[in-house]
């Protein structure tokens, strides 16, 4: 089947009809239902299903076994995200097996497809869950503490979609058993859509250091209409003293990256002075003190605008991780397994994290882009060509035929 | 009963656990249960209960008729709002008949208790929604129209509530029957506790201008981490500039007032750069041009740094009610009838709207204010002092007396 096809079968799922595009949180009833579309998918291809300890799903090839070769991504999105991200790499991992499948290939390796749970941090706030809680580097105290908007915990979610939020956390079992992992999705900028040629697939190089920072600024809630200047403690200023910092932070970085997307004053009236507006800074750059010194700087300008206010300011660091740079082997064996006699695939870096990006610290792991034509993702507009996609998927059945050949 | 007792009977009602204080809104089940209360403690009065086209709830004391001394307040909150915003007006006038019944009065004039619907636009948006629709200030097809945060119209939620909505609107004959309407409010400011001996009670003179203005930017949805400042086109930054051009246009009017207390981006994920942000001005000042100017101001703020992102603006008023000079005759006899021998009862202004803001447009209005030590107000820490509400209510029994005699 294709992978437009494939998609198709999931186009209606979590639709957000206020955001336009998908909203498809981790344990969520949608989030079920594709859950659910995946193992039907799995189940019609004759591969076994495994759900691990931290709701990750496992779909092998024969027998599960060592020195396995591992490919997939994620189904869950952004707030009103798009219909790539993430679901094109599960559904190129099906179609590539139909196309080895269909060549009368059969793997010398175990071989399995796998989806990652809530990789967006969309609900609970940390990105890469599920590759995180497998490969130890979250805490699973800490993460069955995380709390989404409702206030709603991970633990709670984790049961109520009938997984035993107590067997979340390290599974060196898993992790012991990959030889490899090779993550397929969609750019995230015009990198390749820039290059000459406009190459349908390239390999990855690095990411982009990342983490994630909530501010609270704490004012006092007044009345919008009687309270004298004098008197105002007003948390919108600071917050907004930030967004305009976050912007300046950029502007002698070109690699940085620096965004406010969210931010919720509380209580959020019309004609009330919030008493807290929390926010959160997107930040990313090449290497990890790069990214801390963009922290500093808008954390400098929020707190000076805090104290000028009469508000407090609290920053907490709700996720970090340094800059990847991919297995130098593996991608090396995927850029000339791709590049063909015809030239070489380009290998690019990306701002984007990825479930790769995590495992990537455990187990040799690569990435595949397939073209994204604006470089706009994260938003409904996100889109890949059709013949760009099969493109994906049959250069991820011939990595997968190299790798277990 | 005290005004305290009274209001100690709805402290559980509507409580909000995230944002503190009280969520009560316009036709919500909360709301349903204040008015339940309200219908219980007239009746507990013999005063006779109606709820008008626009639900308005009148407690009659005798006969409906022509004439009529009218006095209440409202019982729905903003969101996280305090206890006495609205409760105090409507408790103390249900007092103002104990201590009157008490003392033997029998009113020569009609004489009613008055709870209007959805005072602070909590849920909709406009405040003042009944007796904005009641006088004919707000149309009645526009106000069928208004969506709450969830998309439900104000149509929907009236019939969902009870109240055929097909009845909304310009209510002749109920104005036609008032003589004079009297609101009882705890002051949101602190004028009164500033001043020498910080009498419990005072006479209002007048209303600053205000409006609520709703700004939308929209700019280009993307993903947070690999979109490059070139192709930013964020809305979130040109809502900051905004929201400090907002309180620079503060500087020069000491008697304006501006605030962004609403802000939503859309999506609003960590790692989106929103596509869209919808943020709403409340402003106010002490006459019409003035207000004008300092919305001008601010859009021009937002129009600029909007133009320099690569973002549409676009600005839509949603309220706008002019300064507001209460009945100088009316005023003058509470103020002369509550001075006494002792010396003259303050009479103050305000930069708060009120129902009594828009009947005075249409019958001669005033309003006492009662104490506020802090001038918290639009929030949990909202206080009034039990000392001061019984003053208030004793306050409003003389006003009552006086003008039914």
């Amino acid at each position: 089947m294709t992978v437009t096809g494939l998609l198709g079968e999931i186009a209606d799922v979590g639709r957000d009809p206020r955001r336009g595009g998908y909203s498809r949180h981790g344990f969520s009833a949608v989030e079920s239902a594709l859950r659910e579309w995946f193992a039907e998918a799995a189940a019609r291809r004759d591969l076994d299903l495994h759900t691990d300890r931290n709701g990750n799903i496992w779909a092998w090839w024969g027998r599960p076994g060592p020195d396995a070769v591992i490919t997939g991504s994620h189904l869950d999105s952004v707030p009103g995200g798009g219909a790539f991200d993430g679901p094109l790499g599960v559904a190129s991992a099906l179609a590539a097996v139909d196309v080895l499948r269909a060549s009368g290939f059969q793997p010398a390796r175990p071989l399995a497809l796998v989806v990652f749970t809530e990789e967006e941090g969309g609900r609970f706030g940390v990105p890469c869950l599920g590759s995180r809680l497998m490969s130890g580097s979250l805490d699973a105290d800490a993460a069955r503490r995380l709390t989404d908007p409702d206030g709603i915990t991970l633990a709670e979610a984790a049961a109520s979609a009938g997984l035993d939020p107590a067997g979340l956390g390290s599974d060196e079992a898993a992790l012991a058993g990959i030889g490899c992992f090779v993550e397929l999705h969609v750019e995230q900028g015009r990198l390749m859509d820039r290059l000459p040629g406009t190459p349908s697939v390239a390999v990855a190089s690095s990411i982009l250091a990342h983490g994630r920072w909530r501010f609270t600024v704490t004012g006092t809630g007044n009345h919008a209409g009687t309270t004298e200047v004098a008197d105002r403690r007003d948390p919108m200023l600071p917050a907004a003293a930030a967004v305009l910092a976050a912007r300046r932070a950029l502007g002698s970085r070109e690699s940085a990256r620096a965004t406010v997307g969210r931010l919720l004053p509380t209580p959020g009236g019309t004609n009330v002075i919030a008493s807290v507006v929390d926010f959160w800074l997107d930040a990313r750059a090449p290497d990890g003190p790069e990214t801390r010194a963009v922290v500093a700087e808008v954390e400098a300008a929020a707190r000076e605008a805090a104290a000028e206010e009469g508000c407090e300011l609290s920053v907490r660091e709700e996720s970090y991780g340094g800059a990847v740079h991919f297995d130098s082997a593996l991608r090396d064996r995927l850029a000339a397994e791709l590049g063909g006699p015809g030239g070489a695939v380009p290998v690019l870096p990306t701002g984007a994290g990825h479930d790769a990006g995590i495992l990537a610290a455990r187990v040799p792991t690569a990435m595949l882009f397939v073209r994204n034509p604006t470089g706009i993702s994260h938003a409904p507009a996100e889109h890949a060509e059709p013949a760009d996609c099969t493109a994906g998927a049959d250069a991820l059945a011939r990595v997968l035929e190299s790798l277990c050949r």
